[in-house]
């Protein structure tokens, strides 16, 4: 199977994601790997860190930084890792693209290039999070952020098939993200959505609210791309301010230090499951092809592991699967 | 100052709304407590705990329960704490509302029974966040969840008010909460929000990411009602997630349960930071009157801080201040 790795995009390119590379390559066995970015970078690697893997080069010369704007660059930067690794799905030269890059370009060069799967309005990203009872697969984190009761509807039914197939859960739950349990809160799109979703769906358990999502209530969480960003967004942020105030205070006391150095091993456990490197990359689900996309932070682990989930949606063949969900 | 306070409402209600009440009334010199809810309760409390306040009270036959929906139950249930305690600041028997109960209620029965400040279109709740650098004010958390600019902008005004005169932030810088930093990111009624601030305030530093609001990046951020809860709410949740899985974690071993008792003082600290019984009560701005929404989880404790916030209101009359800067 061919997965394109965008090299380029990413906060540690290119150095973690041609780690990512290299470690895919020993672990997955049908794995072809095609780079794609910039060969002067690659070579540089290659000489510094000597590793020795196969994979074949897709020169792309410009890269589309972090901060442009999606819609421009992908129009703009027809030589960037992004547009370039697309182009390799929809050309059928590569079976699957994965990219830490920007994620606003990576979905507008996904639609715009491979187009979506027939029935389905828009696309939307999925992500599987770490619970207190296993994971839930929430879509849309970030893809739409101007979402209808059908897109969500739709998403409800990717998000269905994706557990199923994917994620090994043969009958899974779903939930609507919205601001109450009750069916009279919240905006009108996610009260219209909330009975779509009870007529259509059995294992509907209805509204979620934001503090569950964590508590591992449901399978599937789906949210408009809006309200699912902001949730996954302030939860890395509280995390991250709460460990840098628990070490700050820890620093005070020798009680303290002492204490934190005895539950390091419990630590690392809470640091193992809520590890985004461990869930590897987030699909996005509803273009005419497997796109993974990686975050930003991506350390070479969660490269691997992006790279291993793009293999397992080939391997079951997802899209397919969707549109067979879809004309039903 | 006469403060109403609802004791109905609140998932510890009666009993520890009367403790807060109880609490206030030893430690505000010039409140007037006027308790809001069924004579009986009180009675019974009175009884049971016999303290020594004096108060004045306030029949309310029916109770708007957290489930009801606001607008139904508002017009329905006449008799109900949430609407007699509202009605007590429109007919100036009281200066102020204090409930913990049904927040959506709460903004309905104060929008039409106390109207809203000349010139602003929509009510927003505010709301002290702890942060890493001491607090923000985000607004509006939930009051309303289909903002336009306009609103946004007005928020931004009564945010800017309120820092400077209640809590002491003689020049508060605001941020827009947004999904990403860059100016082209997040919905057209948020880029289009980011302008007309840009434009109005001097100390506007830009969109703030979901991530950062525990960053203590700006003093106040802007947010639509919507994002602001799912924010706001995300984190509840996921402290308790953390907090849930260490516990769980931590009894497995005997180091990690030697380590937690050691940091034991730390973590007490950083619950302090986190606690929102600490800040009392969320302010409803933009009411013709002063009326304060208290943690639906509220104990004694953050009943009094919520009526300390009221006091502080009233004080400063803060609803002349915001009138004033609206005008201008």
């Amino acid at each position: 199977m061919k997965v394109a790795l965008d090299i380029m995009g990413g906060d540690y390119a290119p150095l973690e994601i041609l780690k990512g590379a290299y470690l895919a390559s020993q672990e997955f066995k049908d794995l072809e790997l095609m780079l794609v970015g910039k060969s002067s970078l690659i070579k540089e690697y290659l000489e510094k860190e000597n590793p020795k893997f196969k994979f074949s080069l897709i020169e792309a010369s410009e890269n589309i930084e972090m901060a442009d704007s999606p819609a421009l660059s992908v129009r703009r930067k027809k030589d960037s890792s992004i547009v370039k690794g697309v182009e390799l799905i929809k050309n059928k030269e590569a079976d699957a693209f994965v990219s830490c890059g920007n994620t606003g370009a990576l979905v507008c060069a996904s639609t715009l290039y491979l187009g979506l799967i027939e029935g389905i309005e828009r696309p939307g990203i999925g992500l599987v999070l770490p619970t207190l009872k296993g994971s839930s697969l929430m879509i849309d984190v970030g893809a739409n952020i101007d979402s209808k009761p059908l897109h969500l509807f739709q998403y409800a039914l990717m998000a269905e098939v994706y557990s199923q197939k994917v994620l090994n859960k043969p009958d899974p739950s779903l939930g609507l993200l919205n601001i109450g349990e009750e069916e009279t809160k919240g905006p009108e799109f996610l009260r219209e959505t909330s009975s779509l979703l009870k007529k259509n769906f059995s294992n509907f358990l209805g509204n979620i609210e934001p503090k569950d999502i964590f508590m591992g209530i449901c399978d599937c969480i789906i949210s408009d791309g809006l309200a699912g960003n902001i949730a996954l967004k302030v939860s890395e942020g509280f995390a991250e301010a709460v460990a840098k105030f628990l070490i700050s205070e820890v620093k005070k006391d020798f009680l303290g230090r002492l204490g934190l150095g005895l539950l390091k091993r419990s630590l690392r456990r809470f640091y193992q499951m809520i590890d985004y490197a461990e869930y590897g990359g987030a699909p996005l689900l509803g273009v005419n092809g497997v796109v993974i996309i990686g975050h930003g932070r991506s350390s070479a682990k969660a490269v691997k592991n992006a790279i291993r989930v793009a293999l397992k949606e080939l391997e079951v063949n997802i899209n397919e699967e969707i549109k067979v969900r879809i004309k039903n």
